[in-house]
């Protein structure tokens, strides 16, 4: 399960001491302390524990709430997301509340002893449901991603190079998921075998709404979540309950889960209509383009950072909607050759996965770029080939590779190639 | 890697149906709201987005940092832990500001770039070590268990029956930790053949400081870890870099990791010595018994609820030191008879596994109880055969099964049997 290479570990202090030599100084420094006890400094005792773990004062670590000067991030005319620092993340989990955000008209506040979720439809026995009632059903814990159906969307078409991750990738996140598996609920209500498409609705202001087909995999992966990271959903990501549905795009993955409607046609809600539809190059748009593809990106270095010449370790994150990332390759020199990058965590399907490349750059103006493969054999394709094939009009489900460019001053931009 | 079985569904909803019927309601209520879209009520924008998701307001979860009334809780004559509210979990990992706390003078607030960490000894090179340095090498991220050492040391002699599974056994908890191989830095500094131990110390106040036997596992799995769910270190965890052992007793695990140092012994410090020993029967004190062994328990029901005649959903965790947990069995009849647990979650190696039975409670008095198997063979012993062999002098490494009984009214009581 632990997939690091054996020989990551030689290689790896091979190039670092090659890099150090090259640089004269680097990390091999000579000891500025004394090699003996009695160099520790005077200690005295620290702060009391306390009933949370508070982060560092010297970390800084935030999402940043996107919403135009003056306007309510709540205002459904503006796009609202809070977008999780990828820049900044270490492993593959995103910590409990930095996972991304996006609503179509902000966090409800809901009480979770007054909550009700309604199953109904082609059913033999329709329910209303208590949170109380769905914490007594068997439950299941998945770590898995969610992205938002419009991750990367500024790079359809021209966005600036003066961007980090966080702004062009930002709309991903990996949690571990506990809840109701969705085919105890559907065993449990007797869905009618006529029945081939769902209906959820959110208890949110816009009251977004979606029709998700009963496919093998979606009734096999289906969550009602009510947990999050081993606690209660927090409200921006569906409290008291959402449906999770590993793999498949954001919005179906519908918050404050308040209704599910079987029936044996999709229900042609206004979120699947008038929006997240994908424009094609002929002018008609794709409706239901479910399954989020293959993707991957460097995290470090990426836009906006600013790197030195010498060793640097390159690192990043992948993930497939179809199943577990198998293979991510890098390339220093914009695409032209590529070289395995290792993947340093444990790979879990349908989950990020972080990977590593060790490289010395020798300060001449380069592009890096990462391409991941998932074991239903899907890769990542460049961008002239993703544009190729679905054209510009498109808003959603980009998931083309992210080039960055680094010039002679170590200056890490967001290049579209 | 799901290793729940595709029975449980099935046999869940029989169960709950047959439940119901005998109590005449529980979850199955008719339905309260129309079956129409027409029932939407009234909605309303909710709160912006912000940078951090924060907990619903109806969400009550936290530690408990114990000190004795008047003490600071940083007096290292109390016992100092903030412990982890494992009733009120879901899934496998920890949120990341409810992990265990266990600290022997508070916690220090290090400036993180001006922490350095020596490495010395019989090395070839010895090197100190800056946090930009460690982050630049490669990395690895592992999803495992940290626990402490007195885990469940209540139970040795004749812990109160009042008590609720955080106290019991809230000093163990699950994160994905991130960081350097210590494996790469053993080749880095260049580690002489003939040596055996390793000395780590603290930067807090009491200078933590202890020996640790360069065994195979430690050295294959063994991280200087500087990320934890997906961030850097909290400061109660260690921050900026604390030692992570995957399955050894907590009080290894080194925070704010100032020092190692390879000899070819012990070193003998005070953490090994005049604590961190266990007592033996003969009256003699065994060191260096290192790892934590196959534990379990029942989070709920547990100590101080109180539950209803029907159905109920038996669920907890389970973990071991030694590896990955294959089997989880659970008596509803005080250890007579046992049945087989689904483990709910991807099962991983030395990481909390989450277990769950169904249980129809006719209402009479009971004694419920878990036991855990892992991979090597190990099997969670009951309290009578544990303490038959290591006696009640032992304060550490507590891991025998812990019983719940419950009483005509639904109280459920901590019992040591």
């Amino acid at each position: 399960m632990l997939k690091t290479s054996p020989d990551a570990g030689k290689l790896s202090r091979r190039r670092l001491l090659t890099a150090t030599a090259a640089t004269a100084g680097g990390i091999i420094a000579p000891p500025a302390v004394a090699e003996t006890l009695a160099d520790v400094p005077p200690r005295e005792p620290g702060d009391d524990l306390t009933a949370y773990s508070l982060r560092s004062p010297y970390v800084q670590i935030a999402r940043i709430p996107e919403a135009a000067p003056g306007q309510r991030n709540v205002d459904p005319s503006v796009a609202i997301n809070s977008k999780s620092p990828l820049d900044k993340f270490l492993g593959a989990i995103t910590p409990s509340d930095l996972h991304y955000e996006r609503s179509h008209s902000g966090v409800p506040n809901l009480d979770p002893s007054k909550h009700r979720v309604l199953v109904h439809g082609m059913v033999r026995k329709p329910l209303v449901l208590s949170l109380d009632d769905l914490r007594a059903m068997p439950s299941i814990s998945r770590i898995a991603f969610l992205e938002c159906t419009g991750n990367g969307w500024e790079n359809w078409k021209a966005a600036p190079d003066n961007v980090t991750v966080q702004h062009t990738h930002g709309l991903v996140s990996t949690h571990e998921w506990t809840g109701v598996p969705l085919s105890f609920l559907i065993d449990l209500v007797g869905v009618e075998r006529a029945s081939t498409w769902m209906l959820a609705e959110g208890d949110d202001g816009a009251a977004v709404a979606r029709s998700i087909p009963l496919t093998d995999e979606i009734i096999a992966e289906g969550i009602l979540a009510y947990g999050q990271n081993g606690e209660p959903l927090r409200p921006a990501h569906g409290f008291p309950v959402r449906l999770f549905l590993p793999g498949f795009e954001g919005n179906l993955n519908i918050k404050w889960l308040r209704r599910l409607k079987f029936g044996d046609q999709p229900f042609m809600t206004r979120w699947e209509t008038a929006r997240y539809t994908q424009l094609q190059t002929d002018g008609k748009a794709r409706q239901f383009q479910l399954k989020q593809d293959v993707n991957s990106v460097i995290t470090s270095p990426s836009g906006m950072m600013r790197i030195k010449a010498g060793y640097n370790r390159i690192t990043g994150l992948a993930w497939s909607g179809h199943g577990q990332i198998t293979r991510v390759e890098v390339s220093t020199d914009g695409g032209t050759t590529w070289t395995d990058a290792t993947l340093t965590g444990q790979v879990l399907p349908k989950a990020q996965t972080r990977f590593q490349r060790d490289w010395v750059w020798d300060g001449r103006p380069v592009k890096i770029v990462s391409r991941s493969t998932d074991d239903k054999g899907n890769v990542q394709p460049d961008r002239a080939s993703f544009i190729a094939q679905v054209g510009t009009n498109a808003l959603f489900h980009y998931s083309a590779q992210q080039t960055w460019g680094i010039d002679e001053a170590g200056s890490v931009r967001n290049v579209l190639a």
